[in-house]
This record gives structure tokens, C-alpha cells and sequence, in this order.
């Protein structure tokens, strides 16, 4: 029952989500998860009006009730057999950059409460649908994608609260590969080494090339590829920059 | 006012918390934080009783009127002018190991609230009393030293939440290391990598030598080496484990 | 002047490089450089005989002297406009596994003769070529891939000499990432961390599922994903294991 | 037989290497190794005008013949019984930074030359009279410390050649760790991250406070902090720089 397995996209936006969307659509039926409608409304309906199926579902990925209620709709609208494909986390919390004392602790949070419990949450919620997935020999395996950043290996003065959340994720993302792997899912972790090219950065690095900025159509198709590898060699970690990058 | 300088240490229990405790009451009056007071009570009554001074105050270091409380009490105990030549951060979340669609997102959380917030609010009230010290010109930079663990570095299968945990908490030290060294705080974390010789760890590894865990009262030495390192040479991390450790 | 696009293909044996060989021969001629002609002989006889193109070499990858006459050959042999679209590294010395005071000088600089000497010499002589292949517009990024172990990460007991070379690959393939990058010259290091599928390994892993070890194939599958993707999301690096590896 | 236990010291010069031998000096016999004379003469002189004893040996780390006649002279200065509390491989090869393309054979290979084979020589003829020292129960574990730098753990552009040598030299005393480590051994590596104050470095960083620059003696201190370390907390590595350095 192939028709079922989907590919669910946590923390779609205008750049890496909506991209990695548009790309998993051309072969599974997307679930757009996102807190505000807007970032979904027209990816939906572009895809839908491309010949690919998308649903949005309004979700806060760190409220557990809002996460449980995302997963009960896609069961209604999929049917109770519905599989995962793929499930890519690509949210982020609020990003915080100040000195360390000014920081309140919702500032510090914001980092870990999606980065670290939102991951948590979605995790459990698309797991037990990505080891369908497995059970249903669906032709790639199951991945399971987390989107990291600098700052998932580099804790930088004044980025605290991301950095606790991004390394936060990684860990998850590693014990996860290590418990999942064996059961056929693959784990990954991508870590996004730059400036994403999308309209909120439009504005950066406007004397370098253009192609100085990561191209989120490019993360995409290396998540597909992510997807694709066969099980005998699974990645679980890549890093991703622009080929102008300093590092 | 070098009569003011205090050592503050969070997570006291009959290991590692209680041995630093020990070290650093040699030369500094000692705070003694932990959730529950029968961790510090007979510590606190040893080191008066021997000389030095201590004193415990009930504390949940991830609650934050409890946090702050405890500063009060500090303040009121010391003096307003009171400032910190040592911070110890040595609490751990509730250890969990369990499959992961077992976990709870109190289990998984568990880890965070301490290694995560926890670490954030006890920076936050420790940080300003360790800038305190460099004003004051004490003998050594005020130091600032966080414990990690093997998960510190290593997402293990099933051991999500306290690796989780034991990430965010090295990323904090990290991005603390860069901004307040330069303000004369040294910030440093330590891998302990193995198991620590407590009683609760006393039936462990039964069969390997006496010294084949490692002794607490050698983690309080080195994180008295750490203390007493010249500000032209600060270490931000080191590992330790005992010399017959498989790694 | 597609046409002179090569691939070269340094270590060949009856794993990763005879897989990656076959691979990339389906887009461009490819070089097979390896000391024993045994190593090649059949492969290049397998490639030209199904519509590809390959020539054979017999090199020592860590002497200048023989190195120098490959290169001369492939000169020769494409024209002196050759360029080259990927160089792969594949190349290992000879393993030793032994207790260090019995490692002779002999052993230890194994690893090193070949992952550092070796890979500087096949470094030198392909990345003319890959700029090349950059000013000509190739269709994909040129590409200058190495291969890792887990001992590129991991100084095991009784493996330094091994270890070493791997380390030392290491960081030329990240030096160089960070010099042609901005060349346009894809860089990537792939930490191969498993048991490789090939006739020398048959016996091992007998009670794992087929799919235990790494496919050769697979590895080769992953080193093309690296070179086709884009230039604003180049990998540096990737690490592949079987879905099964403990790790 | 305490008296025979000895401290020997490669790559000693007017930076972190004397500073070492002073250092020891206070409890040990040193031994001085390097090249060229003038590095040992006036410091030897020093240290046994200052009630110490020191002997230079002029050798070239990265020549066995050469090695093996340092060690025969040592035997021969302190009796076949002579063990060593210490060893420290500070040697560095020429630093070359160049765009890769201009690199000799020869230029690249200076890294690997020092770091590679030099460490490896100097380990297999000290860890013999280190273990001895293991037997003989000197008061402190004995050491084995290895001098690495920023190099060791970032390749960074036209570094490649004092990079891959870092990078082996972390991969062999990681190694030697694991090994020696249960025979008694205590291996360690320090990342010096930073400009170390020496006269050829007098004219850098001349804005900075006066501390901005690692204090040779601030090294020799965190050494000998190593090698007092209990063998139930040993850390193999530590990172070093000055409180004010980016990194």
C-alpha cells in the first residue's frame, strides 16, 4: 500500500521546509506542519495545483496537545495505515543573540523547547509511522531528517540559547540513529554551514556571487539523497555550505 | 575584601559536588546548593566542624524563584559585597534509560530542565558574582566549571534525555568560555568520562582494580588544577577517566 | 571540450574503487591508477567492453617519480587539454595492527606514506586538472573526494600507524576543501565506518543479514551524490555505516 | 631507585620547551633534546647552576639512528637502570604556509617528518623507561605529554602540511593513550591554542594587554598539573589559550 506512506515536514517556511516539500511531493503526498498557516497556505496549494497532494496542519511543535492533534489529522485524512517515508524536522526556535546576562529565561528557552522538546515530540510522533514504512518494504528507507546549523558544533559568545538547542538535536539525532538504524530507519543530520538564500537574506552578502548563499533547493535534493542511499551505508552526518564559505 | 570570596557549588551529593566542596572550602568559605538537604547537611557540619565554613541551602536549581532565593540567602549570609572566587556546576537531571518510544516528555525533558535551564539560571545568578572576583583582583581568575559526561560528546541508543542534556549543557560552557573570558572568568568543562566511585556505584566493576573508577577527590583536584591556571593559559575542556577506562 | 573530462581513480582494488570506477565510467572516461596491474587489468577490460572507456596505470601513489609518469600517460593519452571532472582517493597503506613496541619504523610510517605522502602527490598532480575542469564549465562541480575510516576520527589502541595516515588525510582533504572551495573545486572527505562487502571479507559478519556490510556500491552511489551536488550546498564531509553497525 | 627517574624533553627552545625543563627540572633530572645545540646550552647551564641537573643531547627527532645514539647517551649518563618520570614531545617541523599548489614534496612532508615519524620515535624510545618508571612506582604516574596546537584539530587553507602532521600526532597519542593507559602510563595531548609569548612572537600582538599571549611557564604549570594527575582521573586532552583569544 505505497499510496499511504507520506513524507511530514516540520518548520516549513519560506526557505529549507518549503523546498524539501516541494521535493518529497514529486514522490509522497506532503504533510506541511507549521505554527502559522501563512507559511503553508500557498505551498499547499501550489503543490496541489501541481499534480502532488499537500495538506497543512497548523501545529506548535513544542505543545505536545498541538503535536498529538497534527497526528490525528493526518491519520483522518490518510487513513489508520498511514506510513512515513520521510519526516524531516527543520524547525527552530526563536533566535536570541545577546549578552548572556540580558538573556531572560524565555529567551534562553526558546532553543530548547524546539530544538530539544519540539524534536522530542515530533520524533515520537513519526517514528512508530516511519517503522511502517519499514514493515511495508516502501522502496527507500524510512528517514528521519534533522535540520542542524553552525551552531550545532560551535558554541559562539552570545548564542547560548540556539546553541544549547542545536547541540541538543544533534544528540537526539545521534542516539536516534543508533537505536532506528537497526530497525531499518535512517537517522540524519544535516548540519547548514551559512547563509540560506531566502527573501529574509536577500539583502546579505550582496557583493559575493550569487550563489554565495545556500540554495534551499540544494538542501533539499542532498535530503533526497539523504533518503535514497540504500541501508548497507547510511549517512548520518553531512555538513552543507556554499562552495565560497569561510569556515 | 578577598574575605568575601566565596565558592558556590550546585549538584552536591556524596560524589563528585561533595569532594569540590571539600577541596575548594580549604581556601574559600563554600555554598553548598542541592534539592534535598540531607545531600549537604553532614558536609556542611564536616567542613565547620574542620575548620572551614560552609553552608547548605535547599535548592531546585531549575526553578527560578528557587534559584533565586538561594542567592538571597547568599547575599544575606555574606554581604551585599559578597563575590565568587569558584562556581561548581555539578547537578545532573534524573538519569533515564529507556527505549524511546518509551519515553515520556517528562523523561525526555528530565535531562534538559537541569543540564538545559538548570545550567542557564545557575550562570546567570554566579556569573555576575564571578565578575565581582575579577574586580576585586583575587589570587586566581574566578573560575566557572561545568561537569560532563561521556553523553557530553556521545548520543548512545536510549539515552536521549541525558545526552540531550549533557549537549546543551557543553554548548552553554562553550559560548560562556568566549564571552566572559575575555572579561577575566574562567569557564570550563570537564568530560568525566567512567564511572565515579560512590556508594551507590560500590558494587560495580568488582573485579577491576580499587582505582579503576574514578575517585572524586581526584575530579576535585583537577578542578582545582583548573582554578589555579594562569589567565594566559585557560583550558576551556578536558577529559578525564580512570587510566584502565575502555574508550 | 566535454569530451576530455576525466575521472581518476587512485587505489583500486576489488571494493570501493573498482565500484566507484564502474560508477563514475557511465558519465566520463576513467583513469584506474593502482601499483599492481592485477588490481585493474580486468576492470578496465569490463568498462571498455560495455561501451565505457578505462585505462590502467600501474602507479605507486607515494613516489613522485611513478606518479609523475601517470600523469604523463594521461596526458598523453586525452591530449594536453585533459581536465578532470572527479579524482577519487581511495587509496590505503598497508594495515598494521600490532602492539606499539613491536611497530618497526617501517610499520608505522605505512599509514603515512600513503594517506599523507600518497594523497599529497595525488593531490598536487589532480588539481590542475579539476580547475580545469571548472574554467570548461563542467556540467557538475569537479570533484576531489577522499576515503576515510573510522579511523579517521579514532586513534584505537595498537592502530596508530594507521590511524595517523587517516588523521593526516583528514586534514589535507579539509585544508583543501577550505583552499578550492572557492575555486569551485568540491572537496569531500567520506568516513567509510564498517566492514566493506568484497571477496577478502566474505567470511566475516556470517550470522549478520546480507546487507551487514557496506555495499561497495553503495559507497560509490553516495561518492556521485557528492559530486552532482550544487555549489552552494557542497558536503565537506560524511560519514556511512551500515544500518546495523553498532557505533 | 627514585634517583634515576628522569624528565626528557624534545623540541626544546626559547618557548614552551625550556619552560617544560625548568619546570621538571624541580623534581627530575632532565634531559634536553634538540637539533641544533644552541637550544639546550645556555638552559642546561642554567638548570645545573640552579642546584638541577640537565644534559643536552643534540638530536634529530625524525632520524632513528640519531635517536637511538640520544638514548644510548642517556643510558649511559644516568646507568642501564634509568627510567623516566616524563616525556615530552614538543618538536615541531618548519612551518610552512603556502598556497598548495606551490608546495614541494619536501615542503608538505616537513610536518609529517617531526609530528609523525619524530613523535613515534621518540614514544617508542621513551615509553620503555616510562613504564620502568610505572614498575620502579615513582611518586607521580608517569607521562608521556605531546605538544599539539590549534593545527591538530582544524585544517585550515595552505596548512596542509603542519596540519596533517597535528592531525597524526593527536591520532598517535590518542592511540598510546589507549594502550599505555591501563600499563600506568598517563598519555596526554594539549591543544595550544593561541601565539605563545617568545621573543620571535615579542612584536605580535603589541595592542593586546601583556597576557594576551600564552605564558611558556602557564604551559609548563598545566603539564606538570598532568603529570601529577591520579591515574584514576587522567586527561589525555586539555586546550589551551589565552583568556582574551577568539577561537
Amino acid at each position: 500500500m505505497a499510496s499511504k506512506l507520506v513524507a511530514i515536514v516540520a518548520g516549513v517556511g519560506p526557505g529549507t521546509g518549503a523546498a524539501v516539500a516541494r521535493k518529497f511531493a514529486a514522490a509522497y503526498p506532503v504533510v506541511l506542519l507549521a505554527r502559522n498557516p501563512e507559511n503553508f497556505e500557498s505551498l499547499a496549494k501550489e503543490i496541489n495545483g501541481n499534480g502532488g497532494k499537500a495538506i497543512g496542519i497548523s501545529t506548535d511543535i513544542s505543545d505536545s496537545k498541538s503535536v498529538d492533534a497534527a497526528f490525528e489529522k493526518i491519520e483522518k485524512e490518510f487513513g489508520p495505515g498511514v506510513s512515513a517515508a520521510a519526516a524531516v524536522f527543520n524547525a527552530s526556535g526563536r533566535f536570541v543573540r545577546k549578552p548572556f546576562l540580558e538573556l531572560t529565561e524565555e529567551d534562553f528557552t526558546a532553543g530548547l523547547d524546539v530544538s530539544g522538546k519540539g524534536a522530542f515530540l515530533f520524533s515520537k510522533a513519526t517514528l512508530p509511522l516511519l517503522l511502517k514504512g519499514v514493515e511495508q518494504g516502501s522502496k527507500y528507507p524510512p528517514a528521519l531528517i534533522f535540520t542542524g546549523a553552525t551552531a550545532s558544533i560551535r558554541g559562539s559568545a552570545q548564542m547560548s540559547s540556539f546553541a544549547s538547542g542545536k547541540f541538543a538535536l544533534r544528540a537526539l539525532s545521534q542516539s536516534l540513529a543508533r537505536e532506528f538504524g537497526p530497525k531499518g530507519v535512517h537517522v540524519s543530520h544535516a548540519i547548514i554551514d551559512g547563509v540560506i538564500d531566502i527573501p529574509r537574506t536577500k539583502e546579505w552578502l550582496k557583493d559575493a556571487p550569487a550563489d554565495a548563499k545556500l540554495s534551499a533547493d540544494g538542501i533539499a535534493e542532498v535530503y533526497w539523497q539523504l533518503h535514497t542511499q540504500h541501508r548497507s551505508t547510511f549517512a548520518w552526518e553531512i555538513d552543507l555550505r556554499p562552495y565560497i564559505e569561510k569556515w
